[in-house]
């Protein structure tokens, strides 16, 4: 197991942190890069917001400042000035910095904002380039954005605009004729109004249209209908923010492409009830089989209140003859102990070790050491 | 150190393989997302092509089978129906097969069209979205495709037609007009021609655009322009592909963002002269300080032609006081045979160890033991 000192924080020369603007992806936290990961575990400051997968935060180290600046809809917990200032202010105490951002800090992110304020202050960056959702929501959906036998080119656009220009910076008209796909980010609230402006447009009322919330999750859902009628379905199902809208030929594919919804457990919850160390396993294949894995320990595993027996047994350990261990996690137990003692593995020369169950007997050979005796039956 | 058999390979049920469209990243092979890498390192076959970064093959399984089936422009090793094909021969042997594409598979990398395939032979995929080159390799080059001062939208389109098509699919006059950020993937052999293009379809000729070579690698070069001069600059300087092309506003930004030519050793090759086992840390330092790692192996560790000497030590450890291990590849050799014997680490109970250097001593650590001798100055 990596503990903290396993880990090189990030450090820096000058005295100043370095800020990390990291796209966090879409929302499946395997599709966050290893760059990525790498980042979040050794930084000193961790920094995100509501698109981000607050999974991912537990990647980071256990010392690590988390900073919750979560964006939802136009309610801000810190707007975009105080972020900025928060994460100049972190870098100048010479911390280091990840600043996670939903999806790609570049794509309708606010990265390039960012970026420039560090530069005034005179502080460090880096880009760590993320999975966009514009791509990775349809791709989950089973839409190609594009596609030869359909289309040369893609468009992405901002569904909602920003609410200080005076009149609307997308010229509509020019990216129907593109005649490629288009996407809007976070446009659910404005969905009937850019619909209507599509078809005023020119864009005939038929094209395939598709909605996906929460995409790339267990949790996705996808309304697939026509510019036509999409906003009124909407309406109608209830479909709110995070959604992804898509519009165009390959909207169609969906039909014979998806593939998230034809896994066997897709859209289920299933509850692990196991410890918190032990369940990841057990979580990492639920969520293969497309189901969202929800882990709820109903056994805690507390250290005794007193090691002192415990401590006595490990000094007196050359008396013993054989020594059995019933579970994993008193595997982890004893040799946390033994450790702690001042003592290593050598210390069990000449002792013959038994171990009940599987998972017990892998415990003790992550200590290299090979149990003389597992018995073959056994229950909890 | 993870053997063969700590890690499961992708099983599936039903006679026939998985196949996964993983999209590989823009180069940067830090960029493949965690899912992909869990993938790749599981699969029994891994199937790839030019832009995928073949450092990333590292991660295979060392029993994988490993196919090239590169496109290098024009010149394909395997043309698309060929790669079709042995995608499904695989699976129908029930293999698990990784498909690698450079960037995304859904963003002009023809995954849609492998699905189509996959699924009319009745096999089982998956999409896993990676970081478009399009986006990162703009990012690296200090330029955020989306600004809210500068654009609300942005284009992808391919940057040469496909040939079998009779006109040009693209709509010049249209991308023009949506006042958004151009990107062509895949542009280099028709720049002068596309940025011809352009300014016909009413572009202002002044209008900033970068060309993007090898984007996200050490090797990245930007060459940073006009569209009104681009093309004959890229001639005079041999500006060839792989190469991301950007128009738009947001190129001028890159005068102030550029980071990645920032890095202390950014354009180095560094070359690394230790044994392939143990320069990979220092390669990723080298990496993190933006020079290229080149390991060049100078000493090579290889096995004793006899280990019956240290087998037969081995036997008799009981009547050795001490241990003395001169480097981490002693270590190693030793513990290799100590388990190989049958023996576990509880052979060593009442032995004394010493470890010649810091190295030393956590290659030991690693096994659980503490040397009890470290000593202080100590040369290779």
């Amino acid at each position: 197991m990596k503990s903290v000192k396993d880990i090189e924080p990030i450090k820096t020369v000058k005295g100043k942190g370095l800020v990390y603007l990291i796209g966090a992806g879409p929302g499946d936290p395997g599709l966050l890069t290893r760059r990525g990961a790498d980042l979040i575990s050794r930084a000193e400051v961790v920094v995100y917001d509501y698109l981000a997968n607050p999974e991912l935060l537990a990647l980071a180290r256990p010392d690590a400042e988390i900073i919750y600046v979560g964006k939802k809809g136009g309610d801000h917990t810190l707007p975009q000035g105080g972020i900025n200032q928060l994460l100049v202010d972190k870098a100048n105490e010479g911390k280091s910095v990840a600043r996670l951002k939903g999806g790609d800090p570049f794509i309708f992110g606010r990265g390039g904002e960012e970026a420039e304020e560090l530069i005034e202050a005179g502080i460090g960056f880096e880009v760590v380039p993320g999975v966009t959702s514009a791509v990775a929501a349809p791709a989950y959906a089973g839409i190609p954005l594009t596609h030869r036998s359909f289309v040369s080119c893609v468009t992405f656009a901002t569904g909602h605009e920003d609410p200080t220009k005076e009149k609307s910076s997308l010229n509509w008209e020019a990216m129907v004729k593109t005649g490629g796909t288009l996407v809007f980010l976070m446009g659910v609230k404005k969905l009937k109004a850019n619909c209507a402006a599509l078809m005023a447009a020119g864009m005939d009322p038929k094209t395939p249209a598709a909605l996906i919330r929460w995409g790339t999750t267990p949790k996705q859902q996808v309304l697939r209908s026509t510019v036509a009628e999409i906003g009124e379905r909407a309406e109608a199902e209830g479909f709110g923010p995070p959604a992804i809208f898509v519009v165009g030929g390959v909207v169609g594919l969906r039909d014979s492409l998806a593939w998230l919804e034809k896994r066997p457990l897709f859209g289920l919850k299933v509850l692990i009830t196991r410890t918190r160390a032990t369940a990841s396993r057990l979580a990492g294949m639920v969520a293969e089989l497309g189901a969202e894995p929800v882990i709820f320990p109903t056994i805690k595993v507390v250290p005794p209140d007193d090691f002192g027996p415990l401590d006595r047994a490990i000094d007196n350990l050359a008396g013993y003859d054989w020594l059995i261990f019933t579970s994993a996690n008193g595997v982890k137990y004893f040799f946390d102990r033994l450790f702690a003692s001042g003592r290593d593995v050598r210390a069990l020369g000449g002792i013959k070790i038994c171990t009940i169950g599987p998972a017990t007997a892998q415990a003790v050979e992550k200590f290299n050491i090979q149990a003389d005796l597992v018995p073959e039956k056994f229950v909890a």
